[in-house]
């Protein structure tokens, strides 16, 4: 295995865009829940940020980020699809099902790179990439149990 | 809720599009139980296209694909990094890390589907995306566990 770095600079690119988008979507989060998810979910995503430029470091590279289709496209669907919502707890229900589909390439892409860290032998590197996947999870998680409560709640 | 219909034209072309990629990586793919497993999903991806027809049917509609940017750049980063790739077992990582990410991807789509179509009271077209997104979640665990064997088996 070789090139993992191709991968970094693309993840760190996408952390990038994932940071700016976030900021847009705690300003148009109508539940305070949603709101305050998102909050947590920023912050985390700059310590997310700090523990790749500590992988480039353990590979002796500057921190690069090189354009990356596939969270330009996830983000720029969310913004098609939020930008035609005017009711506010539809435009909460989709702002939800953007933040998943970036979790869920989130977990893609961090899962295979804390494998391939392995598979390299470089376990320092698999133990900072898996502390960014179980955050990737546990976001996901916490998206999907507020998207039930609306759910519960619309039907009570 | 309204306006899920935006939605399912979206996942209908990502399915069709996952269908034709899902082709090409089956003649990439070089070991036998990967490309197996690609095999497998491309048979499923073709009864969740069905699936998706019905739904439309469901609602009273002809399907219809409209142009769907996330799984544009899944699909263009996939090909990006499986083109730069000359080892044959660095490509069958590269091709299981990209059909996570397809996977992933489908599973956010979905789950957020399901969940509204519950919420719209259409728990028929529910239960057909619910069947899909199993399918979804055991190609993903499938995938996982095919990398897990190739990583155990080269440090045996």
């Amino acid at each position: 295995m070789t090139c993992s770095c191709i991968r970094f600079k693309d993840i760190y690119y996408a952390e990038q865009q994932i940071e700016k988008t976030l900021s847009k979507m705690v300003d148009k989060a109508g539940s305070p829940e949603l709101k305050q998810g998102f909050e947590t979910h920023l912050r985390e995503t700059r310590g997310q940020i700090e523990r790749l430029e500590k992988v480039f470091e353990m590979h002796g590279e500057s921190p690069k980020a090189v354009t990356c289709p596939a969270i330009k496209g996830i983000i720029k669907e969310a913004e098609e699809v939020a930008g035609d919502i005017a009711d506010q707890d539809v435009l909460d229900a989709a702002l939800t099902a953007a933040a998943q589909a970036v979790e869920h390439y989130e977990i893609s892409r961090y899962g295979a790179l804390a494998s391939w860290a392995r598979e390299l032998g470089r376990n320092d590197c698999a133990e900072l990439l898996h502390q960014t996947l179980e955050e990737e999870r546990a976001t996901d998680e916490k998206l999907t149990r507020l998207a039930e409560e609306r759910v519960n709640r619309k039907a009570a």
